[in-house]
């Protein structure tokens, strides 16, 4: 059961998930697939993914993710955060399958809530967010970067990026859409979301779907001189900036937030969805074996 | 008389264009200005567009697409659609100016609900579309080719493809515009839009109207490498991503659609837009001479 | 005091600008920050900046912009509006600092309502406009610039052009952001627009916040070579094709333009912007001693 819907369980009252979180650290030991490392000097957090071995983004992942976002949140001495992995060749690969096959419509509810929340608080965030991608990153690990002010991506043409969900014979909802027009713009959309396109390091820079393109052993430092650059803007300017921008799509998001999960539940919960996600698990489980 | 306008005449409970074709094909002859051959092995129907000399879109060559395109919609061995022209050097001259000059009311409001049927049915189609442009490819030609999920062009300088309406002194409608503008962008249809620019290959394929250009005699071969590479994807969700992605656009015109009717009549029956026509055609006729 | 505020106090029923003034040009001497030279057979009017020391559009600046506009507008011999620079070095310097520090909310209100007309003029306009652009050309300058239907720059790598609101601790209004990104994408705007930046020539060019650079002089040759291009199609078909692009951008600031001015009111009156407007006053006052 994910930390934050067994917290809310058990303090009712709770609205906000970090005062959750305050109050039930000390009952429990943080299961840490998340690991954040603060510079208070320089302002900057880097968020690293540590949830082997691929950095699925599970209910217990995103749960995690969305509390340690709102904690930096209320951090006033962190301006700057910097997404990256620490699982070697997979930056993330994207929302959690066994999360949504085999499971009731509950929990398919709860753990699109949980993903339509970490959307909403990465595309809104206050500081200024750079995604480091130091491995493959297709689907929900892509959403993630996208939803970042600057991407920097290392140059290892192993790594790939994009929203491939046709491929896997399921469809990217309208906000996965919306960030990647926003990205690369509405034609590239049509192409790169009907094929379900993972593009190469050189092809995503050319996309635009990465901003940038450095040899693996500089993606960090390129990220720390992205976000010197971008922390050269006064806060509040850069901040409502921002928030002017990303308005209209995360308003498209809030307008329709349960209905959109209705539709995904309904969705998921299709027979031949559920037998394509099993069929694409085992081919996963032979390919390991 | 157009076939479809002939036959709701004759069956005014029906409300399936295919439904009325099924019904009159015992009782005519079809005119054949557009032929289709299907390979039902690979799944993919090609639509030849052989309305001589210039494939010009009467209402009577609109509404045999409509019903073309019907019938393969409901044909479930038909997961692909490839458009190309079987006259020499044009793909489609576009809109028909004798259906839009010199007559009545009537005829202009009937002329303009086919067009508006033939664009919703093309951008909404659920089969693969590609546009092999072997030709000119102007205005409503333009069109056909824009609602394709690819354009594959043969490198011709003769062939060029745009939306050129303000040359002829008349006004591409919304829809138009909003297919141009999901194409290549806002700023770039300013530009296409206002100057009624027709672009040779290599500048349409830099601005975007077009995917691939390929030399003459591989335009064929190209488009069909292409589908095959759009039918590798699983037909739901492709389907489901190209509806969420042109909704918006779709819903534009279906919302207004009997005003744009109207705006069209009123628009083309005036008089200096008469008047402008009218000295289009002289100087085509004394082109001809 | 602005020449047509007065001129709304003296004659508090007149509606048009241009009918004040015509009133008011018998009572006082134009002071002719603004100055108009048209050529009638060309049918080409050019607009010279000349409001030294950086053509700052203060109230005074943006009201004979604004009266000017709406002459042209109404000569029906003047087809092409071109925009250029007599101060050397600098085409606008943008909105006039001094008109946004140390009032009252009524001059605040009072001079945004004149900036969104401006606007509102230009991005309107029926006539073909074309921005020569030759010289530093930030935020308000760009602003103007873009507006335009076409933007040529001198190739000095001291001229550049942007945006840069964000530097200054301020916010450009949703209207500038809707401007940009009709302009440049929406994804290069995020970058921009947070940033703040300023692109020298070759860059602008990259990004297409201009459509040409060329040597600097040949800036004006090139601005009337773009202009004929222009004007050879039919003015009806133009304008209508420009009205039916920019109308959605228009719509929303008379949406919500009195909800824009208070924003704007409430926003520069807080403490905190006037300290940073004093801060960077000061700063160019030590600069150009």
């Amino acid at each position: 059961m994910a930390l934050a819907s067994r917290a809310r369980a058990l303090l009712p009252g709770a609205r906000s998930w970090g005062a959750v979180l305050a109050r039930v650290t000390a009952q429990r030991a943080m299961s840490h697939r998340v690991v954040v490392e603060t510079d208070a000097a320089a302002g900057v957090a880097v968020m690293k993914f540590r949830n082997p071995p691929v950095n699925s983004l599970s209910l217990e992942m995103v749960t995690e993710l969305v509390i340690n976002l709102e904690k930096l949140e209320n951090d006033k001495t962190v301006r700057g955060l910097i997404f990256t992995s620490e699982s070697p060749g997979v930056f993330s690969s994207g929302l959690n399958l066994l999360d949504m096959y085999g499971r009731n419509p509950a929990h398919y509810a709860e753990y699109w809530k949980a993903v339509q929340e970490l959307w909403l608080r990465l595309y809104q965030c206050p500081m200024v967010t750079v995604a480091t991608i130091n491995g493959a990153c297709p689907a929900g690990g892509c959403l993630i970067s996208m939803t970042c002010d600057y991407r920097v991506m290392a140059d290892n043409p192993k790594y790939t990026i994009g929203l491939n969900e046709t491929q896997l014979g399921i469809v990217a909802p309208f906000w996965f859409k919306d960030t990647l027009v926003n990205t690369i713009g509405y034609r590239a959309s049509e192409i790169s979301l009907q094929l379900g396109l993972l593009y190469p390091p050189a092809e995503a820079l050319r996309v635009g779907i990465v901003d940038k393109v450095v040899p693996e052993d500089q993606v960090h430092s390129a990220a720390l001189a992205v976000m010197a650059q971008w922390l050269a803007i006064p806060d509040h300017a850069r901040q409502l900036t921002k928030a002017m921008l990303r308005k209209p799509t995360v308003d498209n998001l809030v307008r329709q937030r349960d209905a959109d999960i209705q539709q995904f539940v309904s969705f998921i919960s299709r027979d031949s969805i559920q037998k394509g996600l099993q069929m694409y698990l085992q081919m996963l489980k032979q390919k390991k074996a």
